[in-house]
């Protein structure tokens, strides 16, 4: 028979309650009476079954890793490489899909009930800027966020510089000499703080290009699906003049355009040159195989570890930002023709 | 200051030991005693966190849904199906992703400390018949198995008819003319499941169609990947005779495969018909489009959900076995030429 909270109190001589309060993490217990408690627990290798242990330990040794949804081949790209870096610290990952739902994005931040099960939180929100500002859970659960840029310094934050990566993209496709240079995922319907980002990047560069596009040529994309960058890009192939370039704000939404490229007659790179942001396998084996402006998810992955480890062995550590890196990458779907 | 265990045991009058042994589910605690318990943690509201609630009722709300890897689209898939499922039955679903570990799917199963965190276990296994027959888990943990085939009744399970589904897929080759059929995932280094059956159902399938096939048409793929498909398929081009179709054992190694064709200069369905299993998005989109049979995975997740959640609200119920639908979708990777 395990020991329980009462052996833990007698060989501490202390109340039952004293060892509750220790194990349960409450203030209002001596340093002194803490140690004397810790001691008991660790001679009587105290822990009924894990779920006891981890009120003992207050660790679990799991991070959650939250991401919009699963089935979208950069997040569980990404969550394949957070697992790899996870591992190397001594964590395991459990994934948890918000599904675009907000109020449930809110509710994890604001402390969830189920998120004490982990000893930290990745998140890869979809909240807006507005919304995080209203967020103010860190300081209980330690919290990275990943791939949004433009945070206010209070969360560990490890992201994406969206314009430029979006600027190098369409500065691409100037530079291929493509002149009539739509847009898809732009015209967010909320103020999402990555598809703002991309368009002010796809402005920048067009201005920089001399370049101009009429407005119709940004167009929305609710959620990044291959679905989404098929219908924009069939409404974007019947306008006058037809666009001879489409910069996606997601690989998925290129895939989807390259295909509405071909269902409407015409042909990728000839007729218009396509190019996504993410760098997904699938990109790869295409065909025409897609330029991209690849994303280092290895990289994201390893420093949002790397945070959340140190956070979590030191909660008052100043809040950090780190910048992935990324890179153009030129492949079939934007050959010069 | 919440209720502590101290107080629990003042108000039903028992030893603090005793409360120990009930929220710890330990048995040596009668009937009578457990009822005097819970009824005292009820109107004491007694939780002092969501752990220690989960120690109170033993439930934590959350499925885990364990898989080889989850940035293979079938399986994000599967796991966007399960947690859209899980959801109308109250349930929260978390990814565990095994990365082809035999060693760490065998430690889940005879029980890992965190499983404990879960109600359930929701499992895709890569584990081989043999090691499957070694594991005897499932008394203390609820446990559904998903989409082998051919276990042995001790474990709620999932299934696909994997022969049916391959014999299908090449009954649609042969009937569409083709005559020299290339398998890709057969033979498997070791003995799993899968790989056996679908390759049965190949051979099946060539049979009924009086085909022959030399035995090098049948290539291995250790991890169904498009980097395999891809690799696989160009040593088939390489043979002579060379294969006017490719039965891939995935639809992820049939992207692969499709690109391996075009890079030898040949066209798909033209020169070579490819034709895959599992239906994912990706499929849909490419070019040309892909021909498979279709698991049925919202299915699949709805089986399994209902499975598990009846599993835990009666722990001794007998396992059953329930196999998911499946069905051929040409598309026009085997047209006819």
């Amino acid at each position: 028979m395990p020991a329980t909270l009462r052996d833990v109190a007698e060989l501490a001589q202390v109340s039952v309650r004293t060892v509750s309060n220790v194990v349960s993490g409450y203030a209002h217990v001596s340093e002194r009476m803490r140690q004397r408690v810790l001691a008991a627990i660790e001679e009587l290798d105290y822990r009924a079954n894990p779920v006891a242990r981890t009120l003992r330990t207050g660790r679990t040794g799991m991070l959650a890793l939250v991401v919009p949804e699963i089935d979208v081949p950069y997040f569980s790209e990404l969550a394949r490489d957070v697992i790899d870096a996870a591992a190397e610290f001594g964590y395991r990952v459990m994934i948890d899909q918000t599904g675009h739902d907000h109020e449930r994005e809110r509710r994890l931040l604001m402390g969830d009930d189920r998120t004490m099960l982990f000893d930290g939180i990745l998140f890869s929100p979809l909240v807006t800027k507005s919304e995080l500002l209203d967020m103010h859970r860190s300081e209980h659960m330690p919290l990275v966020l990943l791939g949004e840029h433009e945070f206010d310094g209070r969360f560990d934050h490890v992201a994406i510089d969206n314009v430029r990566a979006a600027r190098d993209a369409v500065a691409h496709l100037a530079a291929s000499g493509r002149t009539r240079i739509a847009a898809i995922g732009a015209q967010p319907l909320e103020e999402y703080s990555t598809p703002l980002l991309r368009t002010a990047g796809y402005e920048a560069a067009l201005e920089e290009a001399g370049l101009e596009a009429p407005p119709e040529y940004a167009t929305p994309a609710p959620h990044y699906s291959r679905t989404d960058g098929y219908g924009a890009a069939t409404a974007l192939l019947a306008l006058s003049p037809r666009p001879d370039a489409i910069f996606c704000f997601s690989d998925l939404l290129a895939v989807g355009a390259m295909r509405a490229v071909f269902d409407a007659g015409l042909s990728v790179p000839e007729d218009v040159a396509v190019i996504g942001i993410d760098d997904i396998e699938e990109g790869r084996f295409a065909r025409p195989s897609l330029s991209t402006v690849s994303l280092d998810t290895p990289f994201i992955a390893r420093e949002a570890v790397r945070r959340i480890a140190a956070r979590i062995d030191d909660p008052s550590a100043p809040a950090e930002e780190v910048v992935a890196p990324h890179r153009l990458v030129v492949r079939e779907s934007t050959a010069a023709v």
